[in-house]
Parts: structure tokens; sequence; C-alpha cells
């Protein structure tokens, strides 16, 4: 099977280093044409990027001469599938260009997360929002769309909540976060405010995760999405941590359950009818019953970073029920989360044909 | 005035540190006993201390000899007064033999906090469950007594919500925290277990937290505690901070209150009835006013270590208002609230008088 | 082809851990065997073990029952080849028991490091000293014998050096270590002694990094091991890293080296004459020529944690050249290297055979 | 007395906040003008500035409205004393307009540390080359003039090397630095930099050490300062600390000193000829004798962050004496530095007067 090209917007940054890690021996998908800043157009990409990652630059792309963040006049060379890692204000100028000019956007940037006709989406978990990218204005012109996943304190707690909402019902939901710096990319946060400190505020964070939790979670009714009529209050904290948000979960269900039921629930979560995905894990959702767990260090790996490990669940004596969960916020919160959208996508036949 | 003796027991833990540093130049009392476990009886405190705190070893325990931590059979030279900073399982052995001995054990261990006839004490707080120590046997024989303050996490807690159940009541309650390692003592938590981690759990410390908090805010009906009738549930965690324990809050009130009326109650607590006690801050709960604040490395000295400081004050989707709090938990939330128990005693002239 | 059954002394431990991840899929070795002390023993490895590191425990061991630290009087089900990662006091007792009783033990330990008849071994380096195992009482007698492996801040350096020791001598030596706190085992050094801390000090490791590498680049007499004739100064810190020793290394050499040379060295430096061993990197030494390499965040993992990476080549005013390494303590440093020579011994024929 | 007004250049930023902190309650000096960068001119400072020190922002300050990084065209309200904390680029051209302007420029900045006639001194080590200063053009036409200190990791290394120049001379030095992160100002150091990990390169960092140390222990002839004739190597490191730089040193000595000789020479430091000046320590140097000190956590506050405190005095093997020491880089490094400076200025009667 051949694979299909693809390109990245915002390839320097935190996020665009996870798609290129991500992708670099992808079955389906190949990094052919990557784009940056001004300030970094025209150069090649090892030396306008401060890898961080813990691997090696991918060979393939260390030469790869970085785009402007705009389609070209000639677009004949511009992959029609485009991962998108910019900064919200400057994705909601640009995005829109790109799918105009055809392309399906699998956007990880907050900018149109919440736009009534563009879906928010974590395969596992609502595929079925999908069919709304058919109402975008580009698309029913036959042309490129917007799909977007959510931020990365968002998307693990919905990994764990899905099969909860599902049998039981959420009435309501407090979660409290401790998050990875790697969240706010790089620099991002300056060493003197974080080490051995907590920074309780992130900005924005808690309103996102807060409408986001209630939009996955939400209805498609056909034309628009239902929220999640649910209440959930979140508190949102930056700890000296480099990847993996945990979270502290309390739950109330609309119908009673045990323990039991939902450990079965977590155990027995096996979304996407059975379709293997290439980055989708064997468990979305993993339950580690020892005491103190799960822990940044030892579980974030857990499913190559795409799996919510979840551990702690003891009834709460405010809500129903109490627990932990843990997830990658670059992998599974970020750039994993796009690449499963895009999977997903091709799955569905969903995915702009080349250029002629 | 002449300094009264006191004598520390557990002298040469990570309390018993901040007990010496504390009571260095105290006006009122002088630390003029030291006892330690079997190991260090008997060494020179210099010799058997691991002084772990960022100012010297005061030189007037260097050269003490460390004592049994039991009362000594020639009792004369045992200080009427003291601070014990001892586990729980030794303490619940120990300190009986001390007030039984006709000293005021004034105690940081969680042996007999919530012990019937025990005063779990806060002076800014519930000053007023003090007659409860008329009640214990050894103090109905006109000997000693023990007086208790609470666990780290619960200590900075009760004193933001004190002003706010006096005048607005306190239904239910949700916090998450995120605790320093100091408060697990030396050698304490390792370090392969909290750098660049977080462990979500704490041995016993949601409970402890929990069931503290009533009986602090409790009612005094002249012979128990009636505990607070509220709902509280907790989130415990351990992060990568030295010292200073902060925490996310939820409180649902039982009068509505505006965010002006709340801020004014913090700003206008002054307990103590102005009475100032050496170790006691001018102002028990500091409000900041900036958007990403507290923070432990800016914001944990406030007072001296002795004032929790308040911020982040907005409304909750779930309760009513949310919040973040800081408190410093081996000053405020150890040596330092023993200190201010025993200053307390002293004011009311319930402190035993030396042996003749 | 069968794998050699293997047993692990001390596989609770930081480096009994190391070696059950790293023997989890070697293509020669399976774990059948595992020893601990007295109050792990008769305890299942999952129940007795707290395992810290980041990938899940392998199911295979799990459910091992731990045996005593000593040969069994019946041998019969006892390894020939044991892995021993026991704290030196332990080893120095132990080790010799089961080479008696014909294992060849493949230790971690420093307990025998500088034995005058114990080859001190890195395969890449000083494969030539192996012999000198013929020399050991145990094995004259048609029995078992000790290899060892050096200390975790010796073996990185000792890479570097070869080739230039190789061609152009080493006179004299300057490091200055910053060591990852994995290499002081669990639970190892307290979060209050490394929190936004360092620590100027490791007991012995001076020392024992300084006769090492003398030893290792030592040449083999023929009946003995003739000690690198070079001063050597070691400097040995604790920092808050979790793994991987980062090294600041200045060298006069015998001849005198351009830049271009050195680099060539490292570059070239080919051992084990081309013959692949399974746990050995393609390449022993790489060089980072970015002017902020290595670090333990970004390199440690190089070669499967088996590579030593070298950064920052400059001219040193005092001794010739300087440089900085990194290498991953409980990996490269410890049971990668004694993985290593088991199958340098293996390759040699030098493996005793199991029991009939 | 009265107190002289000052200026503080560069106000915002984290030495900036050190001079106005340090200043806070000085018995000479008072802050009365405050200048900073174009985007921060005309806000008052509490507005412009992150304030990142753990005590308050002190209220004189707050309300003050920035100034311009340059003299004002009326001067009659410019202090005649001006603490300058700018960058290097900028401290070029700026601060040579403010000893224009007939200002006393207390710079702690490297831009003129090593041009011929600025004096860059430590008062206790070489307060003899501040005659240098009457060589510049702007002074011997009466006007202003530039005092520099030096780089925070030159201080401290100073400090404890001083004694031991002026006993036994100082033939070679190695010296490799573990340094805080406070260092590279705010934002700095990114914190996916340094969490969990080193950087073993600091820009420009260890050509400034070597030479700055040759400069201050160099001697003033009375026309120009001679180089000290020492060779000096240095390593620098950046670790996850945020204040106090550690640094491991290896010294060869023109005459021969015993360990005694060593300990005795920095305890009988007593420069300054006993005049006390308000911010120099009472030891300048402090001798630790436990085995694992000095640690930035438990030291670097000794002396009020001025003193350097050094520890493990032990032999080595390749040059004569090894040693640790740690300083408070932004301390005694920047603020403190330039303060003492100003101080012992004044002593001489060399700071210019206000303008009438």
């Amino acid at each position: 099977m051949e694979r299909r090209r693809v390109g990245v917007l915002g390839a320097t940054g935190t996020v665009g280093q996870r798609f290129i890690q991500m992708l670099e021996r992808h079955p389906w998908f190949e990094v052919a044409w990557l784009a940056a800043s001004d300030r970094s157009t025209g150069k090649r990409y090892a030396d306008a990027c401060a890898w961080k990652l813990d691997t090696p630059m991918p060979r393939a792309v260390a030469d790869m001469v970085l785009q402007p963040n705009v389609p070209p006049v000639d677009d004949s060379s511009l992959p029609r599938i485009i991962f998108a890692a910019l900064d919200a204000e400057i994705a909601r100028e640009l995005e829109p260009h790109f799918a105009g000019a055809g392309c399906a956007v699998i956007s990880n940037s907050s900018a149109f997360r919440m736009t009534r006709d563009v879906p928010l989406v974590l395969p596992e978990v609502n595929e079925a929002h999908l069919p709304l990218l058919e109402t975008q204005a580009t698309r029913k012109n036959g042309g490129g769309y917007i799909v977007t996943n959510a931020n990365c304190s968002a998307i693990g707690l919905v990994l764990a909540l899905k099969p909860l909402e599902t049998l039981f019902g959420i009435e309501s939901l407090f979660v409290s976060t401790m998050q990875a710096v790697s969240g706010a990319g790089y620099p991002g946060v300056p060493s003197l405010d974080i080490l051995g400190n907590v920074v309780p505020f992130i900005r924005n964070e808690e309103e996102k995760l807060q409408e986001e939790v209630g939009k996955m979670l939400g209805r498609y009714t056909g034309s628009e999405i239902e929220l999640l009529p649910a209440r959930i209050s979140a508190h949102c904290n930056r700890v000296a941590v480099v990847d993996g948000h945990t979270e502290c979960v309390s739950v109330k269900l609309r119908t009673p359950a045990t323990r039991e039921q939902i450990l079965a629930a977590w155990q027995s979560f096996q979304p996407l009818d059975g379709r293997a995905l290439p980055s989708a894990p064997d468990h979305p959702v993993m339950y580690n019953d020892m005491p103190d767990r799960p822990q940044p260090r030892l579980d974030v790996k857990n499913g190559n970073g795409m799996s919510t490990t979840v551990g702690r669940l003891r009834p709460c004596t405010l809500l129903d029920w109490k627990f932990v969960l843990l997830s990658h916020n670059t992998v599974r919160g970020a750039a994993g989360a796009a690449v499963l959208n895009a999977e997903v996508l091709a799955r569905l036949g969903k995915l702009p044909k080349e250029a002629a």
C-alpha cells in the first residue's frame, strides 16, 4: 500500500515535532511537506528546529526546506492531508485557507473546536460526530474541511468518561489537573516558574476543558451537536513534569453503579467496532490497581502513549466515585489524537484525493 | 520575662527540627530537653541529627544530649511543656506517659486527634475547644494533658474556611491537594518516586483531612465536639515541591455570598480577639489577586510561614465558589501550629507549673 | 537456538529490575531463577518488588517465587549463569558461593572489581582481560568464576577514553560528574536531598572511578593487569536527574592530537572485531556536534541506552582537550554492561554448561 | 544619616528585582528612580514587573513609574548612583551615557568588565583596583565612571581563592560548575530544557569565568591590571537549581600548603581591614566540614547570601587540592556584589555628589 503524502503546519513546535516523530514509520502517511512561521521559512528543518524529543530527528525530514504557513499559489505539490499544530490565533486565520485549498485540515488548535460545524473528535469516543464536517461550506463545494481534536487535558478525561457515560450517564463532574510543561510548548514555561513549584493557573484551560468535554460527549442530531447536559467544574494546575497530565476526578452518575461495574465498563471498552487503526491502542483505558498509580514517570507510555491509565477508583463522599487518570499530553493529547483522526477519516474514505 | 523550659520529643526528625528552629528565639519558651528514638539516645544532637533546614542548627541545641523518648524516673528535670513530633504509632504509646507525668503534651501526631476528649486546635479557628482538655483523666487528677494540632493538609484549609463557615456556613467541600515532600519527613519520599513525577496517593491523608476539618470546624457543646455537618471530599497528591501544600477548593455555602463578601470575610478575619501571640501572623489569611497565585516558591513564607495564602476566587459550576490556597506544611502545618497552641495555653494560664 | 536459563541475584532492586527488563526478549538468555534478600524470599516477584521502570513488569517473572540469595542444596535447578546485582558487602559474601557451585557470576557489584584475579570487563574496551578469570581458584578446579563490570560512572567514561588511549595515549585526566539518582537504587536518594539541589558527594565514588578506569584501560600481561599509568582526578556529584550520568572531562594525551583526529577516533571506534553481540550498540561512542549536548533527557537512550554520547570537544587551557559525555547509568552502567559481558563469554564458549 | 538616592537600570529583570529587594532597608541608599526597556516605560513598577522573589515587592517601589533606560534631558532628578542590571549589548550602549551624565554606574553587566580602564571589583578581594576608575575619560573630566562586578560563577570562586592566592600563590586551576537557572534571568531557561536534566553549556560562560578570575586576582600596577599568571580551565553546566552555583575546584599552588594551612587561610580571611560595610558578611568564606556539603538548598543563604561556603577539602591526584564551593548567584553573584561595590565607594568618598 502506498503511503499518502501529508503536510505539517507549525512543524518546528513541540506538537509539530511529535507529528513528525509519530509519522516516521506510519504505514499510511508520509511526511512530505513542512511549514513554519516566517522566521523559519526557507531554512532546512534541522537548522530551524530545536528538536526536544528523546528520539533522534528522523533523517527524512532533516533536509526538508520549511515552507510558509500558507497554501502555495501553485498548490500541485501541496499534500491534501494537513496536520496543523498552530497557535490558536494563527490557526484561526490560516486553517481556513488550507480547507479552502481542498485540504483535510486535521487540527490540534483550539481555534475552531467549538465552532458549530466543526467536529471535535476522538475516534474511540465520538466518531459519530464526523458527518458534521459535511456541513462545512468548503466541503459542500466539494473541497476541504477542518476536523479538530480536543485540548490535551480533555482528551484523556473523555476516554475514561466515555464508557461511564454510555452505561450509566454522567450527571456532574469535578476534575483537578496536574499538567506537564510540554503542554505549553517551547520555550513555554520558564524554569523559574516551575522548579520546585506548582502554578495553579493555565490560561483558558479550565474553560476549554469544561466545554470540550461537553461537546465530545454530546449527541449528534444529524445537523448539530447537543452538548452533554452535565455540570463540569475544573481546576487546572501546572506541575514539574515533562510529559503526562494527571487528573483527579469525582463523578456523579445518573444511574448508580458498583465498583465492579465501573471497572468492567473500562475493561470492556472496545470502541472502533474492532477495526484496528494503526495508532489506536489495544486498550484505550487501562486500569492499574496498585494503590499509588497512575504516575507520569511510570505510566505515561502505556499503549505507546495512546492509552489513558486509570487508578484509585473509590467512593466519593460528595459525588459518587473518585478516581485518578493519566494521559500523555503531547501524544494522545495532541499529535496522536490528530493522527488517529486522520486514520479514521482514511478508513471512512473521507480524505481528499491528491491534486491530479 | 523568664522563658519556660520546654522539651521536644522526636527532636531529630523533620518536624522536630522545625520546633527547634522556631523556638530558637522564642520570647516565652526555651528548648531545654530533647528526646529521640533509641538509636539516637545518648548522642549529641549535632551528631544524631541530619539537619535539613536552610538555617544553621542553633548552637544551643548542638551539644545537648538526646534523652530517651520516655519520662525519666526522676522527672525533676523534665520540662512540663512537651512538644511532640512522633510517628502516630509511637505517639499512641508514649504521649500518655508524658501526660501522666504531669506534662502538657502539645502534639503534632495524628494518634489522638480524633479522640473524644482531646482538643484538635488551631487557635485562630477553635480556641473554644480547649476546655475539652479538662475532661481528660490525667488532667482531672490535676496532672497533664494532650492537645493536638491537625494534619498539615487540613490546617491551611481550615484557616481559609473558618471565616466562610462563620459568616455563610459550609455545606459541602471538594479539595484536591498538591503536597510537598517535607510532609513525609526524612528520608521520606524517595527521589525516584517524585522527580519529574506526581504520586496521586498519600496513605490515610484523605481520611485525615476529611475528618479533621469536620472536628476543627465543629461546635463545642460543653462536653464534646459536634462535627461540622458538611460533606467533604478530598483528593491528595504528592508533587515535587520541598515546602508548601497547594490546595484546589470548591465550596458550597449554606447562605449565598458574593465575591466581595468572601474577600471581605478573609480580609477582616481577625481572630484571637486582638490578643497578639508571638507566633500568630498579622493576617492568618492573605488574598493574592494575581491570576496565577498562590505558588509555593513565591508565597510559602508569607506571615513567616504562618499565613494561608488564597487566590483565584471564582465561581464554581458545580458548587458555589472555587479558590486555591497555599500553606507551609512544616511551619503552620506542623511545628508552628503546635507552638501557637502552646502560646494560647500559656495566655490562658493552662500550662503546668514546673516541678518544684 | 534455545535460550540459556539464567538467574538474577538481588532481583527486586533497581539494577535487578533492569536485568529483568533487558533480558525479557533476549535471544540467548531467559530469566529462570530469581533471588532476593530474606524478607522477600518465598514471595511472588510481583508482590515483593516495587517495580520502578517505565515499561510494565514482564509477565513471565511476575509469578516467579523468589529464592534465597544462596545456592540451593540441591542445585540441579540452579542456572549456571548468574547475574548479580547485590550490595557490595553482601556480594562479597555470597558471590563466591555461586562461583563455588559452578556458576559464572556476572557481577555488577564493586566487591571484587579490584581483586587481582577477577576481570573488570567492558567488552568493547578490554575483552582481552577475560583470560584472567582462568586464574581463579574455583575456575581452575573446573568450576565457576566471577566476572565484574565497573561502576556506572566509570563505564561511560572508559568507552569514550578507549579510542583515545589506543591512538594517542592518556597521560592524565580530570573528570567532574553529575550523576543520576537511579544510581543509588531504591529508596536511595531522599527527595529532600535532591529536589532543587546538588549533593557534591557520593560515598566511595571518586575512589572507585579513579581506580576502575585505571584497571579497565590497563594491560593484561598474561598473568595480571598492569594499571594504566595515568593520573586521574574525579569530582562526583549527585543531581536531580532520573537516569543518565553526565561527565565533564579534561584529558592530557601522550601524543598530540587534533580535533579532527579525536573525532575520527571516536567515529571509527568499531570494537569487538565486527562480531555483533545482541546488546552491543552499533556505535559505542556517538558524537553530537550541537553546542549544548549531550543532555540526559535527550540523549540517554542513544543506542538503546548502551552508547556513550560525547559532545563539546574543545581545547583545554590546562590539559589538552575538554569534552562532555553522557552514559545511561543503569543500562550501560550496570545491567547492560553485565549482559554484554555474558554475551561475550557466550561467544567465547566460556559459559558453564548446565548441570546434567 | 540621610540615605542617598539611587537608581536602577533594568529594574524589572531578575537582577533588578534583587537590587530592589536588597536595597529595601539599606542604611545608606534608597531606591528613588527606576528604569526599564521601552515596552515598560511609563508603567507602574508593579504593573510592568513579573516579581519572582519569595519576599513581597517593597511597597515603596510598587507605584514608581518606570523611566526610559537613558539619562533624562533634564537630569536634575537623576540619582548620581546608578545600579545597572542590563544585558551586555544594551549596557555597552547605555552605561557610558550615564557615566557621561555624571553618574557612578555600578554595573553587573559583562559589557565593560575586561575593559582596560574599568575596575572589576569585589571589595574583599581587590578593592585596590578601584583607583583604576580615575583613569576613565569621563572621570578625569570630573564626571561619572563605570565600576563592574564579575560574572556570578566567578565571584564565589574568587572569594575562596583570594586567601590561597595571597598566602600560597595559585599556579593553575580546574573548575567545573553546576549553575542555577536564576542566573539566566526570566524567562531564561525553558523548563523543558532543565527539568530532570543537565545542560552542559552556558554561552560565553567558560570564557568569562576564566578571564575574570584572572583580572580580579591580578595586580594593580598604578596604571593597569596585570592578570594573574595562572592557567584556568572551566567547564560550565546548568542544573535544576533555582539559586546557588556549586563549583568543583582543583587547584595547584605555587607554594605547598597543608590542609590545616588552607583551612586556616579561609578561616582567618578578614578583608576590608575590619571596616564593616552594611552588606559585607562577617565571614566571606565559611568552611562546612560535613562530608556532603555545601549544598544549594541548605547553604545558599549563608551570610545572607553573601558568603561563599566551601567544603570537601581533600588532596587532588592531579593538581594539589580539591574542594567544592557554593555561592548565591543573584545575591553575592550579582546584585549584592554591586551593592557592596557602592558601599566601598561610599566609604572611600568616591560617589558623586547629587546635582545641585
